[in-house]
């Protein structure tokens, strides 16, 4: 198997980009990406874009043959890869298997989505909603935010866990997202806070008060509040990858992917042993770190998938960095922070970067290059030398996990 | 690279199939792949869907996740392949890298789509319209039957060809699909002609007088006519694919997949150099021989794209098979049909096997599978042991070719 290196990598601003479409994100992070790893004079292989529903969302099939007309690509092959939230992190894959496979030396691997413009009210919730079940889940009405609100609570009950450290994720989370210039949110939690007080909307002794009043942080799925959600946002990321071999001709400093993992879970979420648990992501991560000779505690730096903030502790432990139930516990004394034991989204994650769904798999290792590189500038974890992902398609029913490495 | 055989297929009806759903589809031609590759309690690592629009036509996201559990393949990874009307071919490249690369050793492939349940006018060609340019193409109300009329004029004109040639193509792929017990059509355009002059409709001297009557073949883009275009069809298609190390385990006969290629185009049809000439077919069909050490003259069978009958013919001069301007006649001189000089869609095609987007590509390898075995039945041609199919993705611009051996 040919060893698979990234050589660069590209990311939009991430939020409510009113002026871009996703043909536009698409290019910009794509034209990034090809600029940082020097590779603009080269002939691409192959093109592989994650995207989770531009045809629902954005009235646009074709995109991946689309995109290498707009970027000047032709005649490199293009595929469009879904996988639902974990668009990204497939497309990943696919761009490996190319290279590993020696069908392709080089691969631009790029994810995005384009929401924001879409002003029906629900008609997101109601698409991403596509995901779940629809004989036992949707037709009863789930939506992805109540199997949230359902997982958050059961995980309390279980494991006599506080709300109050699931919101501490949160606040960790907006906190580097406020480091993280390509970020969605650029304000903590408290300068919410405090702009709330400033307005004479309340008065609270500490954040926690805040996050836990229904004036400002309305309930979404009971115990769930609007702070323990990831926002809807536009923007897309790149990666360039090429034989391994190949890479020092374009970097210095090329990143390995050394470990790649993909499992599937049953479709429906109560056919499941037990919901606070994430076989699949035990399942892929297994498969990551022996692919790539690693064990958790190797892991410098891990880039989570906080769709909802509960999913960033079962995920911390599923991963193996905690004991079953520590997760959240371990959030709220600091040590998944920057500078702590293994920092988990020091980007922002999903909850303060934002999640444009199809982006999210490739942003997340963007980020990992960067740490890898000491490239993460005020939000750089110390000496990172290798980093592990957790990429949700689905509830829970389809995860990747990629493992990446300097060398 | 490891090597890539087909050990086992399956195909579903293709047609009206009003008591099917697009789940039940790629259920039932997966459930009978894997039954025919004698595969039956091995653990499968990988699973790839192919299908052009399940959001828009099906309300469906998340469709690999949701197959993998509905047949019991929990937790092999699973990821949905987009390439519009080719994403059955790439995602026989994505199963084929999977193995190849070293990642996978067993691997199922399916390809669907349903559609004949929108009875909304216009709706499903509106949707595959999304393929074309949105400024350049889509907003002036082109249409993928619009571009197949409009490069049939240029053929004829350029070629000095006859319309009656194309109306060829479409008689053999209908007089095919009567020996393909899976064809969405299972009349001869003779039986259509008769029929038609029973209910008193009509006289007519011979077939290409009934096809020239515009109350009985109406024109659609002129010059194209309705039996000049496939339909729209429901059906499924899948392919088992294993390491060849172990094909034979499972069974005596593999076929090897020796050569895949895949190229883009630009995606506004205006800007390439000749519309007459498929230049990404050129390079994809040139990929695919080289990586197979073949020629055009090796191959004993073809499967081809004929959404418009046009396209067989220009498909059989860019795959090698006729010169420029060539392809029209010979299909008129009889030398495409079984038993000539090069077979092309023994299967009836996509004019007559029917055309559900995603599974087609899949359907061509199923196809070639079965006449490479001398499995095919009366439509069997003689001996064949190589065969090439063209897929393709929106209108040219994103091409695969795949070659199959038998060794």
């Amino acid at each position: 198997m040919n060893k698979v290196a990234i050589i660069g990598v590209g990311h939009t601003k991430f939020g409510r980009l009113e002026d871009k479409d996703l043909m536009e994100l698409l290019s910009e992070a794509s034209l990034k990406a090809i600029e940082d790893s020097n590779t603009d004079n080269k002939d691409f292989d192959s093109v592989y874009v994650g995207a989770m529903s531009p045809g629902i969302f954005n009235q646009l099939s074709g995109i991946a043959s689309a995109l290498v007309d707009k970027i000047s690509l032709i005649p490199a092959a293009a595929d469009h890869i879904k996988n639902g939230p974990a668009s990204g992190g497939s497309a990943i894959k696919a761009g490996f298997q190319a290279i590993a496979s020696g069908m392709s030396d080089l691969v631009l691997v790029v994810g995005g989505e384009k929401m924001t413009h879409i002003t029906t009210p629900g008609y997101v919730t109601s698409n991403v909603a596509t995901l779940t079940h629809p004989e036992a889940e949707r037709r009863h009405g789930v939506s992805l935010p109540s199997f949230g609100g359902m997982l958050t609570r059961a995980y309390l009950e279980k494991y006599n866990a506080e709300l109050d450290w699931i919101s501490d994720i949160a606040i960790k989370n907006h906190k580097n997202g406020t480091l993280n210039q390509n970020a969605h949110f650029q304000r903590t939690i408290e300068d919410f806070m405090k702009s709330a007080i400033q307005k004479g909307k309340g008065s609270w002794d500490n954040v926690h008060d805040f996050l836990n009043d229904d004036k400002t942080n309305p309930v979404i799925a009971d115990p769930l509040r609007l702070f323990h959600i990831c926002p809807i946002s536009d923007g897309s990321a790149a990666l360039v990858l090429c034989n391994a071999d190949n890479a020092k001709e374009f970097c210095d400093t090329p990143i390995i992917i050394s470990g790649i993992g993909q499992a599937t879970d049953t479709h429906i979420v109560y056919e499941r042993e037990d919901i606070t648990s994430l076989k699949a992501l035990r399942t892929c991560s297994e498969q990551a770190y022996k692919m790539a000779k690693k064990e958790p505690q190797d892991i410098d730096v891990c880039e989570a998938h906080d769709a909802f903030s509960i999913l960033e502790a079962i995920q911390s432990e599923d991963l193996g960095f905690f004991k079953k139930g520590e997760g959240a516990k371990a959030a709220h004394e600091g040590l998944t922070e920057i500078g702590g034991k293994i920092p988990i989204n020091p980007s922002g994650g999903l909850k303060a970067r934002g999640h444009p769904l199809g982006a999210t798999g490739v942003a997340q290792v963007v980020e990992l290059f960067w740490q890898l590189r000491g490239e993460a500038g005020k939000r750089q974890v110390e000496g990172a030398e290798t980093g592990i992902t957790c990429n949700f398609g689905g509830f829970g029913n389809n995860i990747l996990s990629i493992l990446v490495e300097r060398i």
